[in-house]
């Protein structure tokens, strides 16, 4: 692909998807000159805002996906819960899609996604495919109390997940998550979860960027810190771990490698997404190359920059707040700003909706010590609340 | 303003000007979720890639202007050359336009610009008005040979800039320039030519950038390498004058300031821009506030941002290649990307033309001697040039 790159008409690059994470690929695409196509079902999506063109259909429209195919060099995707069949037919026809579909349905799939993992020998919690209540049951036996019942497919934000803290709660925890093919996994004392962002390019080469430490409130992302506060060993091992993953499913773009560090500094990955990623925002200010650029430059066929940490750095995600439903405004934006190394990111979406993730906040800074203080100042200062009908 | 700050509909904002300056203005308004509308003659102009909306129509034109202020909260342009009239018209209309139209009346006339400055006892090359050829003999022998005519208004990257070498150069000076307005200039046997972005908020906070050292050719700016490398108390020097040129004008926005360095360290002032300039280019990759954030922060009514230089940077412009006219390609991108640090901007023009500015470069690392390398090096890689028909 490279004798095409920034021709006339310049590379021309299709997202499926047209959310926060689109939009900030989709950014970085047109910085570098690239044409961007966007596919979402909402118009004027986060994405199509800053895109060349949107093609308004729901992700699972065939024709749609041929027209978005027809009007790109490279077809990529910003989440993973969408029709891997539509895009291997696409790659079958001849279409460059990264990452590689066939990735994307293993990876889609979190039993798949674990099976493949545990059979490279990279460290993961134990699993088992759960078949109804008896298996349930056997499961939790096995792992002891409490132990996790996930959906195989579909699930995010901790959605199609659940805690089973007891053989009590078993019935319950099986009905809640509906009839869908669904696991069992052990639970894992953690200390800390962090994640890498890793990417691979056409060519093969492999560049992971620093840890995130990763903390969540009722399974969202709610805040990065960057670097991780954990020994150097182990994050030598995690980043070789998240190149593991990366060599393992051999596909090009940019991974998230999601990982819970044990009290013996053990490292096992919880989840692989086959995307840019929340906690991967910070790399955007603090990384020589963000991951967007990164993303960018591996599907293109270009050479990937380097990853190195410029600054110590907070992340911070502006979700909806609680009982604010209708059209979004933010308040707290002069005094956020007022502050040293605060980098605001609103995505655009018009509505908010408690904990719908509607924007994130960068600070970054000479310490650790005084970018986490300037942080917990801005996120004090930041809400995003639905307007009133008078204001 | 601030009350209406990223409520929905977002803060609407309106570029006149659709060039790369609007373009990465409207790529950072487009991050903090503002709403951008921008007016260009040509379609699809670069920053109309990246904003909302674009009205396709001259610059001139009235009800173009009209529309583009129905649509926007705030008015701002990407360069000097408009009709401050049409400008003022709107303000008058109880508009805000940043900077003040009466600025950029003062501004974009060379001659009156100079007045402003010289009347605030900032340090300027003597210059007098020129009404033809008498009078350009008086600055030739008031000066001394070589001097410098210039036509007041329209000029830009050294077009309607003439050096006269000699008296017997006065009669083709005059006429290369036309019939309009002259001023003369003493010609300043400058060290080095430096340039500082200065912003001033609505409040009247004013924040000046480190120094850009800038070297042109043929009066286009080909390289800018920051930290400048002059005296600290040069520096120092610098950066007030340009609080002082931003505390004269009272202006809110963001102003390059471009300024001579004599051998004696002297600070002269050459020129004043109402805007964001190609010399500021480096503060996206290497300051904690770029130019353009600070550009969206001033007009609309937020605190400005810091200015700390975070790495050493070399900013080269991507020029189109000479001999080459038509469909634009960039050869040596793979090979440019391949560096440490290089970031590559394309703007999105689909024709290329000898030394029209398709790009620019910048490249960031730990030292500047590092970082001179490696942007030599991109420099040599990268060519605009004309796609063939063929290829």
């Amino acid at each position: 692909m490279l004798d095409r790159i920034m021709q006339n008409p310049p590379l021309r690059i299709a997202v499926v998807g047209g959310g926060q994470l689109g939009k900030m690929m989709t950014m970085a695409a047109k910085q570098m000159g690239f044409h961007v196509t966007v596919l979402d079902p909402t118009s004027a999506s986060p994405a199509a805002q800053v895109a060349d063109r949107q093609i308004t259909a729901d992700f699972h429209d065939g024709q749609a996906i041929r027209q978005l195919a027809a009007d790109a060099d490279v077809i990529t995707y910003e989440f993973e819960h969408i029709d891997s069949a539509a895009l291997i037919a696409l790659e079958e026809g001849g279409q460059p899609v990264y990452p590689a579909p066939q990735t994307l349905r293993v990876i889609q799939n979190k039993l798949t996604q674990k099976e493949a993992l545990a059979q490279a020998d990279i460290a993961v919690a134990p699993f088992m495919p759960v078949a109804g209540y008896a298996q349930a049951k056997e499961a939790g036996e096995k792992y002891g109390y409490p132990f996790l019942l996930k959906a195989c497919t579909g699930g995010y934000d901790g959605k199609g997940n659940a805690l089973v803290a007891s053989e009590g709660e078993l019935a319950d925890a099986l009905t809640s998550l509906g009839d869908c093919e669904l696991m069992a996994e052990a639970f894992v004392p953690f200390t800390c979860e962090v994640s890498v962002m890793v990417a691979r390019s056409v060519n093969g080469d492999i560049k992971s960027y620093p840890l995130s430490e990763n903390e969540h409130e009722e399974n969202i992302l709610r805040r990065s810190i960057v670097p991780a506060q954990v020994d150097d060993a182990v994050a030598a091992r995690a980043r070789a771990v998240a190149e593991d993953v990366m060599s393992l499913f051999g596909s090009v773009g940019v991974f998230c490698v999601e990982m819970f560090v044990t009290k013996e500094g053990e490292v096992l990955v919880n989840e692989v997404a086959p995307r840019p990623h929340n906690s991967g925002h910070y790399t955007i200010e603090s990384c020589i190359t963000s991951q967007f650029e990164q993303q960018v430059r591996a599907i293109c066929g270009l050479p990937l920059g380097a990853t190195d940490l410029l600054t110590p750095a907070v992340m911070i995600n502006l979700l909806g707040e609680d009982g604010h439903f209708g059209p979004a405004m933010l308040v707290g934006c002069a005094e956020a700003l007022s502050l040293p190394g605060v980098h605001l990111h609103l995505y655009g979406k018009k509505q908010t909706a408690p904990k719908r993730k509607m924007g994130h906040v960068t600070v970054t800074g000479k310490s650790l010590a005084e970018v986490e203080k300037t942080a917990a100042l801005a996120s004090h200062a930041l809400k995003v609340v639905a307007q009133k009908e008078d204001v």
